[in-house]
């Protein structure tokens, strides 16, 4: 059986709501990211979570190559776009754009030691991070098509940015009244039953 | 007819190599970045390259987009694999490593400026950062399956990789003795005519 490794409240969030979109027949695992015992380091030299391990043990890793690959076990639930389509690259260039700008654009605020070794420097880098972090969401702010990033339509794009919502929210990264349509897409995202199931799963013990 | 706008030198090279690799029929037009007058800042609100326009004036960004879009115009190169295999989910993982982790980890090295306003801390994010690129490089060198990332087949990761090799050699920032299967790959991704006309294009004036 394929199995998915994940870390509760961490970026494998996205690949675990797909599981539950589209009801997929892949076993959801929980690690432990930072314990030197943890089974994620025989899955993943990088030690990062997503990673999706097939039953023949060859394993990926990446979120924006995870989400796709969910996303293509079901075409008919439409959450990517045809091979060739505009609107499947489309929904790429999202994953894109969050998997290398926002997503990193993260590090610098949540974990400033890995961009200097002094710690003193760490409070000028969170800050510099924090602008960079908001200037990005108000990029989206600008940029969703509709209701979702790409239109009227949940795609994976919208499972991955779901997780950098509950990240912002939990660090107050954002002022909320100012991103009307980044606080819509949250609601709906939380409203849906896959999300709320997923959340359950990871918060229980 | 399609554009590709690309910057002379970025991390736009790859998608110019698949362009030349395919043939595809999509004009190549240089702009400048930092230029307040380019027209990148028309096509792109970020700013950034590579960017597709199509005819009918919508674009598309992100090179983990458009290096999958361009491959699937010529399905039957293979330089990615059919839809919803796993061949093709590997490249895709490969794409996000070196999108999310080696381009985002190069910027530290290249442009410190952006993680604080202070100079002073400058010299250390640069260290800190050549680290953490040696180690990625690392990883690849023991992760690449054949002479190509992904085996004997060259792919549209092995495309954008090329990108940053260039960019190593440019910096100084490898041993390249150390590293005997990155060597192999770069210089059969040099040898390659796409590679050289499309250098060519982009260095004459």
């Amino acid at each position: 059986m394929t199995t998915l490794y994940i870390a509760p409240g961490s970026c494998s969030f996205a690949a675990h709501v797909l599981v539950r979109e589209l009801e997929l027949p892949i076993e959801v695992q929980k690690v432990a990211l930072l314990a030197a015992d943890s089974p994620i380091h025989r899955i993943n030299p990088l030690g990062k979570v997503p990673a999706l391990e097939f039953d023949d043990g060859t394993v990926l890793t990446e979120n924006s190559a995870i989400l796709p690959y969910l996303a293509d076990q079901k075409p008919e639930a439409r959450l990517l776009g045809p091979v060739g389509s505009r609107e499947r690259a489309r929904v790429q260039s999202w994953l894109g754009f969050l998997n290398s700008e926002l997503h990193t654009s993260l590090r610098p605020v949540n974990r400033p030691e890995r961009f200097s070794d002094d710690a003193a420097h760490f409070d000028a880098i969170r800050a510099k991070g924090r602008r960079q972090v908001t200037a990005l969401f108000e990029h989206i702010e600008r940029s969703a098509e509709g209701l979702w990033l790409t239109g009227e339509r949940f795609s994976v794009a919208d499972a991955y940015l779901g997780v950098f919502l509950f990240w912002a929210e939990r660090g107050k990264l954002l002022d909320w009244a100012s991103l009307p349509k980044l606080s819509a897409l949250f609601e709906a995202y939380r409203a849906r039953p896959a999300v709320q199931v997923a959340r359950q799963v990871e918060q229980a013990s």
